[in-house]
C-alpha cells in the first residue's frame, strides 16, 4: 500500500513544484525551499471517522477535501501562502485501493486549487477506522502574518460570507479562505484575524481575548445564512437563526478586525467575491457584549462549540 | 481536553524558543523562525495502536517516547537540525488524563533532550484505539541534507550501532541518531544516508537504487547486536543471528556511504560514542550482493519489513 499510493502521488506531483521541493518524494524527509524570508507557517488537524465524518454515509472525497480544507483555513486565518501538505492516513484493513484513491482524489481538489502539493506523508493499514492527519505548510505573506492578538480597542470587526448551518451541507464543500486572505493582506491593513471553527460568538471573544480588548457584537447585522435559516426551522432544532449563526460551528469564515477607516475602505472597495459584513468592533469592556433595544451594553454568551 | 492539554503544553514550552518560535502557541497555526538558508525539512510518522504498539501491554510515555523518536530518525538521516515538533492524537474516550499526560511525558523526553519543542498540534477524543501522528520539522545543516541518493560507485558504506533484534526492546528505547548525524555532516564529507527502519538489507539496497549503483555487503563484518542472539536463540524463531541483523525492522541506526578515503578516515577517527562498522560498499553492478567463500558475486536477498 505504502509504495503503491507513494508512486501515485509522484505521478500527482506537479513538474513546477521542484523549486519548491527540490528533492521531489524521494527520502526520508521533505526538503522544503522557502523564499529569503525563512519563516514558514505550519497547521495540524486530525479527522476520524465517527467524530468528524462518517466515512460509511459519504462520498470518500469529500473526506479528503475536507481534511485539507481545513487546514488550509488555518493558514488562510494568518495570510500565509500555501506551500506544501503531509498527509498520514490509517486506512481500515478491509479497504480496497479505489476507496483509498477516492480520498486522496478529494484532496487533490483543493491541493491543485490552491497550488499546494502533498509533499510527503505516511500510510498505515490497520483494523480500526479511518484516520487522516494533514499538515499544512505555508509562508508568511510580504507583511507578516495575522494574528488573533494583533486587534485594537476601536477596530472594526468584519466576516466573509454567512454563518451558520455548516452541519447541513457547508462543513464538507466550505471554500478555505486563502485567496480572500491573500488579497487581503496584500492591500489592506488587518490587525487581528482567525478563521470561524468553533462559532462567531465564541471565537470572537478569543480574538478580542487574545487582543485584550472586549468584543460588541452587533446582532442585527449578523449574515445569516440560508442553511442556518433552514436549520433553524427544523423541528427538532429549536434554535434561532440568529443563534446558529452565532453559535455552529465550522465556518470557516474569516473574522477580521481593522482600524475603522481601514475597514470603512474595505466595506465601500468590496475586493472579494463573497460577502464582507461589518458585524461589531473591539471595546475596552473585557468580555462579549451586544447592544439591547434600549442601547445598553448586555453581556452575549460566548456559546459555540468546545472540544471535549 | 484540547485546552487543558494545550495549557499543560505552554507550561512546557522551553522559555528559550522565543526567536524560534515567536508567537508561542497562541494562534491557528505556528510560526517557525528559520535560519537565513531559508528552508526547512519535514518528516510525519503515524503510530496507531495494535499495528505499532499495544497500548495495554506498555508503559504510556514509551508509546510517546516512540512516536517522536520515529520522527526524529528521519531528521537524523538527512542530518537536519530539529527544530520543532507538530503532535495530533485521537484518544480513547475511556481514558483519563493521567493516561494522556503519561503519553506526552513520553514525547517530552525526547523533545528536552533534543531541543525540539512541541509548537503545535491537535487533540481528539474518538471511540477508537490511540492513534498519534508527528511531524518533525527541522532545518538543514550547513553543508546541506543528506539524500539517498547522493552514493557513488566505489563508496564504503558503514553502519551506526549494532542490528537486529529490535523487537525484543530496542524499539521503543533506541536513541535517535541525531547528535551522530549532525556531528558526522559537520566534519566529514558523507555521500549519502539514511536510517535503517526496515532491515539493513532492504534499506541498502534502496540506498543503492537510488544511488544507481549496486550494493555488495561483507556477511562477516555486520555487527550483529546481542538481541539478534537472543532472538535467534527462542525456540520459536528459526532464522540466524545474522538474518536478524540483516532483515529485522526498527533498528534506526544510520547507513552511510562516503568515499573510501573520507570513510577510512571516519573509522581511524571512530568519532561517535557508538560503534561504527564498515559493512560493504558501493558497486556497479545493480541488486544487493554478497561474497562466497570462494569470492565470487551471488545475489542477496533484499529481505525486510514491507509495509502492506
Amino acid at each position: 500500500m505504502e509504495r503503491t499510493l507513494l508512486e501515485w502521488l509522484r505521478r500527482r506531483l506537479p513538474a513546477d513544484t521542484t523549486n519548491r521541493l527540490p528533492l521531489g518524494l524521494s527520502d526520508d524527509a521533505a526538503l522544503l525551499q522557502l523564499a529569503e524570508q525563512g519563516a514558514c507557517v505550519i497547521t495540524t488537524d486530525m479527522l476520524c471517522d465517527g467524530v468528524h465524518f462518517q466515512a460509511e454515509q459519504l462520498d470518500l472525497d469529500l473526506i479528503g477535501r475536507k481534511a485539507i480544507a481545513v487546514n488550509l483555513s488555518d493558514l488562510a486565518a494568518m495570510a500565509a501562502v500555501p506551500l506544501a501538505l503531509f498527509v498520514s492516513i490509517a486506512i481500515p484493513r478491509s479497504w480496497e485501493q479505489t476507496k483509498v484513491e477516492a480520498v486522496y482524489e478529494g484532496m487533490m481538489t483543493l491541493s491543485s486549487e490552491f497550488d499546494c502539493p502533498i509533499a510527503g506523508g505516511d500510510t498505515n493499514r490497520w483494523d480500526g477506522p479511518l484516520v487522516i492527519n494533514v499538515v499544512a505548510v505555508g509562508q508568511p505573506p510580504p507583511g507578516g502574518v495575522w494574528r488573533r492578538a494583533g486587534g485594537r480597542q476601536g477596530d472594526l470587526l468584519l466576516v466573509t460570507g454567512e454563518l451558520g448551518g455548516s452541519l447541513l451541507e457547508h462543513h464538507y464543500s466550505f471554500q478555505p479562505r486563502i485567496h480572500e486572505a491573500l488579497l487581503l493582506a496584500n492591500q489592506y491593513d488587518i490587525h487581528a484575524a482567525l478563521d470561524l471553527s468553533d462559532g462567531l460568538a465564541l471565537d470572537c471573544s478569543r480574538l478580542a481575548a487574545a487582543s485584550r480588548c472586549g468584543a460588541l457584537l452587533d446582532l442585527e447585522s449578523i449574515p445569516i445564512s440560508s442553511a442556518a435559516m433552514r436549520l433553524a426551522n427544523q423541528t427538532d432544532y429549536s434554535r434561532t437563526p440568529l443563534t446558529h449563526a452565532l453559535s455552529d460551528g465550522e465556518d470557516f469564515e474569516l473574522l477580521l478586525a481593522a482600524a475603522p477607516a481601514e475597514a470603512r475602505r474595505l466595506l465601500e472597495d468590496r475586493p472579494l467575491d463573497v460577502p464582507l459584513t461589518l458585524v461589531g468592533e473591539l471595546i475596552e469592556a473585557e468580555g462579549l457584549w451586544h447592544r439591547t433595544d434600549a442601547g445598553d451594553l448586555e453581556p452575549l454568551e460566548a456559546s459555540g462549540y468546545l472540544h471535549d
